[in-house]
């Protein structure tokens, strides 16, 4: 892509896009005991979104999401899965879009693509938080993370798009077994503990949670760090996905 | 709707619906003992598929869904789900279509937007096999129920679509107690644990499978049934969600 300092690259009929089609991605990340989203602040509008993005014609869906989140966060090689398409006719309201542009200083057809009615698909996606390099998009000043537990505003219908992709991960949590993609490389069972009690929204039993976790034989125990104080250090573990 | 036999009364440009989005339904009944799938055969070309439809420029996604449903089975307030969305650009093979379309004695231009490229939301259906009536669209002979267990080939990607769905299917058994939506009001519990096997594929311990199914307080109980031999007649459940 260009680096032209236009709201992408696109005409007004959005030539080379899948017509009416849409990506928004919740991307959790998760710091001091917080989860934690994206949200892109566009320019001069305090609307706050989802990052979000377009289909090329000749891309795959799961591709054109991948790109989406590699020109959000600078990352690549992540968690990352669809979990709901929003096409409510309700959630067509052509306003903030046309406020965001006009912000930027474009000229608006009545008509524009953008302004049309459009069918998102949910992804969602687990970033370890310390390797995120939050990006901006060409509409917008900020690309930051805000605190699940006290989310602002958001444009549309951004706000269920988040309580929805929260009760996937909440499902999902067990199933596929995919929290360890919000940590570090090495953790403590605290530390997963914690991670899991925060998505949950409900505090688990130690030594159960221990069990638990240690029964899947997914977990590999590595060496207590030396601290000063060894008899406290707790034990540091790592995923093994494979055993 | 007119009945105009035409396929689908649209003009080549799709005009008054959403353009590159299709919704394909996997519409699951259970008889003797069978997880079954309704499948369309069009017309003079022998070619199998699952029910499809379009969205209206102003209706909602999942009452689109509900109006192919209730088009290909007479049946409404069923449990519909959408379940995946699918869209490598490798599914576009207007081959299919075109054949389909000349089978019905259309002259089909290069550019008819049913050729062109088709992202495709999967919704998954769970109906009372007794009360369905299949019915054919204008496109098709036949709309007929095939056993899960032998499918024969399906047209595109179809096969990997009803593939994903059973998936979906399996994981939503246990979690949102939907597998009653496949069977007849009244039930024994050995019918109801041929169901679960069956679309678990695999076998489940008896008392087990009883005390875990009484245990969620969402089976009463009615009279046993006097069949002339009431030694051996089973108890008669029905499903009360709202217990």
């Amino acid at each position: 892509m260009s680096s032209e300092q236009l709201p992408i690259e696109i005409d007004d009929e959005g030539t080379g896009y899948l017509p009416g089609l849409a990506i928004d991605c919740v991307i959790f990340g998760f710091h001091q005991q917080q989860l934690k989203i994206l949200l892109l602040e566009y320019h001069n509008t305090k609307l706050l979104a989802l990052p979000a993005g377009f289909i090329q014609e000749d891309e795959n869906l799961a591709d054109a999401a991948r790109r989406v989140l590699a020109e959000r966060t600078g990352l690549t090689d992540i968690f990352l899965e669809q979990f709901h398409v929003f096409g409510d006719r309700s959630r067509h309201d052509p306003a903030p879009m046309r406020a965001i542009m006009e912000a930027k200083g474009m000229s608006v057809s009545e008509h524009h693509w953008l302004l049309r009615r459009f069918v998102s698909i949910g992804f969602y996606a687990l970033i370890d938080f310390t390797k995120a390099v939050p990006i901006p998009d060409v509409l917008s000043d900020s690309c930051d993370w805000y605190d699940m537990a006290a989310l602002p505003p958001l444009i549309l219908d951004h706000q269920l798009i988040v309580q929805k992709a929260l009760e996937t991960l909440r499902v999902d949590l067990d199933r596929k077994l995919i929290g360890f993609s919000l940590l570090a490389e090495t953790f403590t069972m605290n530390e997963l503990q914690r991670l899991y009690e925060t998505i949950l929204g409900q505090e688990l039993h130690r030594s159960g949670f221990q069990r638990k976790m240690l029964s899947l034989g997914i977990l590999e125990r590595l060496e207590k760090q030396y601290n000063g104080g060894a008899h406290k250090a707790p034990y540091l573990y790592r995923f093994v996905s494979d055993k």
